[in-house]
C-alpha cells in the first residue's frame, strides 16, 4: 500500500506529537508514513523513541505554515511549506493520501492549490465528525457534519453534492449501507429556509441518496441523520459551540467538584460518567476531519492533537486509501445529476 | 399603568397553564392583564383558582391557531384567533404590550400585520436569552441572542439593525448600561464571512454601540458579549442546539443514574449540580423572547411554557412597557445610520 503524507509541523504540539503518533502507527501496523517537515529535528525527535525505520520516511521541507497565518497568503508565499511538500507528494502519487494537524484554512488554500476537484464537483468541503446519540444499536456513535468552513455561504447544488459526497464518504468509513442525510434547517416544512428549499428537493429526487429530509438544531445531537448537510458558516458555528458545550459540561463538574467536599466525594463515584463527558469533549480529536472534492484526500487533525489524535487520523487516512473513498465520492458524484458551475466566491 | 394582553390559547398547556400564570401575577403584583380566548372556558378555569379579579379583565376570541399550523395561512384565515385579537387590543391601545405561547411564526407574520413597523426598521427581529458563563461577578447570567427565527437570510444592514434593537432592549432589561454587542461568524478577522464582513464595518462604525467584533460558536458560551446578532436561519439552529445540548447533559446524569447505583449514590450527593443543569435546560422558559422592531412589543414565551414561564413573560412585558423599551429601541434606531429599504424576501 502507498505511503501517507504527514505534515510533521503542523498543529500546537508539532512536531513532537506528530512524530510520536506516527512512531506509534510504525510498531502497531504496516502503514507507511513519510514524515514532511524540518528533517534534522525530526531525526532527533525519531531517535529519543521507538519506532520501526522501515514504516518511516523523512522529507524535508525548510517553511512551516504557523497555525494563526492568513492562509491564502501563507500558502501563496511559503512555497516550501510542510503542508504543501506533503500535498506535493500525493499530487506526484509517492503518497496516496496526506494528514495535517495544522492551519485549517492553509489545508484547504493548499488543496486548492496542489489538487484536481474531482470532475463534476462544484466546490471541496471540510467535514467533521460529531458525537450523537445513536437511536439503535451499533450505530456508530459519530454523525457527519459538512461543511463546516471550506465555504461561507452556499448554493443549493453546493449543498446536495456535500450531501453525495458525505454520504459516500460515511459509506467508506462508518460502514452504513445507505446513510440518512440530512439538510440543516430551521424546520421541518420542506419549503422552509429560503434557497434551502431547493437544495431540499434536489437532495430528495436524488435516487442514490438516503435523503430524510431536514434535521433541526435540536435534533442534531439525536441519531435521526447520519450525515447533516449546512454552508460553512452554519456548520464552522455549530461544530464550535458543540465542542464548547462538550467542554463546558466537563468544567462545570470539574469546578464544582473542586469547590464542595460532597461534590468531590460525588465525582469519584461518578467517575466513570465523567469519562464519558470528557470523551464526548475530546471527539474532535476521533479521527480527523476529510477535506472532500479533491482528487486526493486531506485529512485533517485537530491543531490540539496529541500523539494518539494523529494516529487514530493515519489510521482514518489509511483505511480510506485501502476502501478507495476518493473513487466512491467520485462515482457517486458522477451518478448524481450533473450540476452547473460554481458562480459564488469562496472563504 | 396599562394592562398587558395574554393570549390564554397559545402554548402546549394552554389555556389552562397560562390563566394559572395571570391568576399567580394578579395576586403577587399590581399588573392588569386581559386573557383573550375562550371567554366561558377561561372564566371556568378562573373560578377554580385564586386570582384577584381587579387585575384581570377577559376579552373572547373565537378561534386559536394551532401550534403547528402554517404561519401565514393561519393568520391570513384566522382573524377571530386569541393572538390576532391580542394584538388588536395593543393596536388600539387597550393594551401595551402582549405575551403568547403558541405558534411563534404566527406571532411573527401577526406583528407584521396588525403593527407597524418602528420608522427606520427594515424587518424585526425575534431575540432570545440563552444562558452563558459571566465572566465578571453581577453579569447578567443570560446574553440576548438575534434573530432567531423571524428572518432566513439577512442583509449586512439587517445585522447592523438587530445590533442597535437588542443593546436598546439590553439596556432596558438587563439594566447593563453598554451592553456588548458581537457579530456571530467564523472567526475574529473582521474580513471574514463573506458580507459578514460589511456587518462588521458597520457595526464598527456606530458610535452609540458598544461593538466587541466578531464571537465565533465556541465563545457563545463565554461572556464575551451581551448581544449577539445573526441572521434568522443560523440563530435558529444555534439556539434549538443549545436548548437540545442543555437538555441532553441532564439526561446524561439521569440516565446513568438509573442504570447504576453507584451512580444513584453520587447524584443523591449531587443534587445541587444536577439542579443547575436543570436550570439550564429549563431557560427557555425565562422571561420570553422579545420579538423586536414593531412599534408595539411582543413577548413571545415558550412552547412549553408553565404557569411560572407566563408570570415570568408578563412581568418582563410589563417591565419593558414601564421603562419604555419600544421608544428606546426607536431611539436607538434613529440615532444610527438611516437604512435602505429592504428588498429581500422573509420567511
Amino acid at each position: 500500500m502507498p505511503a501517507i503524507a504527514v505534515d510533521a509541523m503542523g498543529g500546537q504540539h508539532a512536531p513532537e506529537a506528530v512524530v510520536q503518533g506516527v512512531a506509534g502507527i510504525s510498531l502497531q501496523t504496516d502503514i507507511e508514513c513519510v514524515l514532511v517537515g524540518d528533517a534534522p529535528r525530526l531525526q532527533q525527535i525519531l531517535e529519543g523513541i521507538a519506532y520501526n525505520p522501515e514504516h518511516i520516511d523523512l522529507v524535508h521541507a525548510g517553511e512551516v505554515i504557523a497555525l494563526d497565518e492568513e492562509p491564502n497568503e501563507a500558502v501563496q508565499r511559503k512555497r516550501d511549506a510542510s503542508l504543501l511538500a506533503a500535498m506535493r507528494l500525493v499530487s506526484s502519487d509517492r503518497c496516496a493520501a496526506m494528514v495535517t494537524a495544522g492551519n485549517t484554512g492553509a489545508a484547504i488554500a493548499g488543496g486548492r492549490r496542489e489538487f484536481a476537484l474531482i470532475p463534476g464537483v462544484r466546490t471541496a468541503a471540510l467535514a467533521s465528525v460529531y458525537p450523537r446519540a445513536a437511536d439503535h444499536p451499533g450505530q456508530d456513535p459519530l454523525a457527519l457534519l459538512l461543511d463546516v468552513g471550506a465555504t461561507v455561504r452556499c448554493e443549493p447544488a453546493d449543498l446536495v453534492q456535500f450531501g453525495v459526497m458525505g454520504a459516500a464518504y460515511a459509506q467508506v468509513i462508518s460502514k452504513v449501507e445507505a446513510p440518512r442525510v440530512a439538510l440543516l434547517n430551521m424546520g421541518h416544512d420542506p419549503a422552509q429556509g429560503g434557497a434551502l428549499s431547493q437544495a431540499h428537493q434536489q437532495l430528495g429526487s436524488l435516487t442514490g441518496l438516503n435523503f430524510v429530509g431536514n434535521i433541526e438544531g435540536n435534533e442534531l445531537t439525536s441519531g435521526r441523520a447520519d450525515v447533516v448537510v449546512c454552508e460553512g458558516l452554519l456548520g464552522n458555528i455549530v461544530l464550535r459551540l458543540l465542542e464548547a458545550v462538550a467542554g463546558m459540561a466537563v468544567d462545570l463538574t470539574a469546578s464544582a467538584a473542586q469547590r464542595n467536599w460532597r461534590w468531590r466525594a460525588g465525582m469519584a463515584i461518578m467517575a466513570t460518567g465523567t469519562e464519558r463527558l470528557s470523551a464526548l469533549a475530546d471527539y474532535a480529536s476521533y479521527g480527523g476531519a476529510p477535506i472532500l472534492g479533491f482528487e486526493h484526500l486531506i485529512i485533517k487533525a485537530h491543531r490540539r492533537s496529541t500523539a494518539q489524535s494523529i494516529t487514530n487520523a493515519v489510521k482514518v487516512a489509511a483505511k480510506a486509501v485501502r476502501d478507495g473513498a476518493v473513487a466512491r465520492v467520485a462515482g457517486a458524484i458522477g451518478s448524481a445529476a450533473p450540476a452547473p458551475a460554481r458562480r459564488r466566491s469562496r472563504r
